[in-house]
């Protein structure tokens, strides 16, 4: 069901980054269910979060870990200890103490992930029990194995590697991320794990995390709903010849670079997996004052369910397009300046029908399984990219069958 | 489609309010698809417009024309006259003309409403053509016939109608709406027309149906998106024996409620119509610190796609609601605080799952055909409550295969 073709790519090895796989048979039992992943003593790590109230029980055990310079993560799929209450939170901090003891670190220093369903608790027993064997079968070349056993309802494994060059260093920067679309807080929902051997404080890291995350994964949307336990975590062994990055520097500026494009690429990876996607559309919205108005406006097209089954029926309904961008609720819009585009076909100008526009036109670009729609409001210099699916029966479909 | 059995209620007429009718074959010519509206001399009116900034060419001639104390309303249904551009605002001016011509009024005492598809030039010839059947056959008993005529994908007419004594004296509210749902900017959208034969100033007037709009038609929601032509309009004949109405008075409350009232009902009605509808959910959010912060949450949970297809189907999936509060975008909410219940059962309390929540009961009200969400914040006074359906296969179906 994804959109476009999609290969796993070859995964380059971050030295001093060791990952280990088990199955725990926490949903099912066919394939491995929980990653162990080791870093380097010097490793640095940095995080970001679900920005929902109701976060689940991993998510706030690691938001405070991650003050311990932490040197263990470990990931389970088929159950996400969220809205699990009390218990939850004794749960999570079991898993953390559990894989403290078989690798001989404190279990402040263990970041604790988890994505399935919701509400139900955390099977600790069997996680714990499985965790020997993911400390056994850890090394640095394991991405692959990793990808599959963070999926819950994903149609494949999504995995990002690429090596850089900077300052005539080469630096390797891989990751993996996991979830189809934004939109399951059931089965909650969207991680994100990427390393690198470069060598940066863990402040700067996060700050680089953060910027990153927000022009790639809170860039893209399948529906709006936000689910309690996305994470996205970064990871620096300082083991490339690179020295430490530094503020202020083009090294830093190329690594920032390579690190968006790495969240990038492994958040297009979600869209196309987008339950009942059969569209990937990229919205860009242009001459913005600023960045806020600029994704404001994104987001509504992003979010309209009109806009969507449009897409979905290859339908080049302007109109609805046109009506979003009018109700998303930016100040004083003036409508005569707005133009809209489907690829480089002008389908609105001046705020009315483009006098250029043909149906047959709009047409062929609808057919498309990718589409750029591009809106340009006429208020200042800010551009910027939300990613998005279209709305077919096949999203009812899952998300009404989810638990029958 | 529609949720429930819903009668077209008798409308009493209103003295001083005569409607007219007449097939102009503007989309279809099984049925009138003309409503002009005449009121008493002593009448004034108020009305309220679409938020949306491509608010279509006959919202910007009647917000302006509603500055001169209108006397006639001429309504369209199968063409929206939205997106027309300097044309559609020619047709609608040559529309109220037309109108002024046969009325011997002036045109600028005339205001237009459109509602159908977008994008199309409105037939203004085959529109003023049809004045002199609507003229002619213009009467107070006519409400059944103008509910009729203002439908576009409605599967049934939308109709209220009460006589309420106020100080001793009768006084008539009737009053028609057409939508289903604000979802179609294609068949733009939602249109109410209210009459009363009290007497009341325009300036209270106006505050009246604000006010009572605010509590009805925008409380309800489909799927968030806002038509281009939504309005609505007050009119009131001044012609029952009640005194003028003042301000500060008891009278005024009572009419205020009537009003309000009248609202609530063909809000829900059109809810009801909504389109793939199987289902009335209707989403109290209690104890909130004031009425936006309420609104907030309710519409986050009637926005959610994964919510409503959770209600579609009858799946009594607790996370999806609480996810949903959880990214509201309340500041500093405390997710321990809060209980929501289904209807009477307790689904979530302090924070997490009930201790006395069970499946089956939970599937209970979930199977009925209307369900009441009711979100307990803890953190104010304030109540609201806001309407919506699920979503269906049907909508998708509706929305996909609009145009085809």
């Amino acid at each position: 069901m994804a959109v476009g073709k999609v290969e796993f790519p070859l995964m380059n090895k971050v030295a001093g980054i060791c990952l280990g796989t088990a199955n725990a048979g926490i949903k099912q039992t066919e394939r491995d269910d929980v990653l162990l992943v080791e870093m380097h003593p010097d490793a640095t790590c940095a995080a970001v979060f679900t920005q929902n109230a109701f976060c689940a029980a991993p998510v706030l055990v690691a938001r405070e870990h991650l003050k311990n310079n932490p040197h263990y993560l470990l990931i389970n799929s088929g159950n996400a200890n969220a809205g699990t209450g009390e218990q939850g939170l004794l749960d999570a901090q079991a898993s953390c103490e559990a894989t403290a003891v078989v690798s001989a670190t404190q279990a402040v220093q263990v970041l604790p992930f988890s994505t399935g369903v919701i509400g139900e608790r955390l099977p600790i027993n069997k996680l714990i029990a499985a965790l020997p064997q993911a400390w056994e079968n850890k090394k640095e070349d394991n991405w692959s194995q990793a990808s599959l056993a963070i999926m819950t309802t994903d149609t494949f494994a999504k995995g990002y590697s690429k090596v850089v060059g900077i300052a005539g260093h080469a630096v390797t920067i891989t990751g993996i991320s996991k979830g189809a679309g934004m939109i399951q807080p059931n089965m909650a929902t969207m991680l994100g794990f990427i390393a690198t051997d470069a060598k940066i404080s863990q402040e700067l890291l996060q700050i680089c995390l953060s910027e990153a995350v927000e022009q790639s994964f809170n860039r893209i949307t399948v529906d709006g709903d936000t689910s309690t336990n996305d994470a996205c975590v970064l990871m620096a062994s300082g083991q490339s010849s690179l020295p430490e990055l530094l503020p202020n520097t083009s090294e830093l500026l190329d690594f920032q670079q390579a690190v968006q494009e790495a969240s990038m690429q492994l958040a297009e990876a979600i869209i196309r997996d987008g339950e009942g996607a059969t569209k990937l559309i990229k919205i860009h919205v242009q001459q913005a004052t600023d960045e806020a108005e600029a994704v404001q406006v994104a987001k509504t097209i992003a979010h309209s369910p009109l806009v969507k089954t449009a897409f979905f029926a290859s339908d080049p309904n302007w109109g609805r397009i046109l009506a979003a961008v009018g109700r998303s609720g930016v100040p004083q819009l003036a409508v005569e300046k707005i133009s809209i585009y489907l690829d480089d076909v002008c389908i609105v100008e001046q705020g009315g029908c483009a006098a250029s526009y043909t149906e047959a036109a709009g047409q062929a670009v609808m057919n498309q399984e990718e589409i750029n729609v591009t809106v340009i409001l006429g208020r200042g210099e800010v551009t910027q990219r939300v990613l998005t699916c279209d709305f077919s029966y096949d999203y009812v479909r899952i998300n009404a069958e989810y638990r029958t």
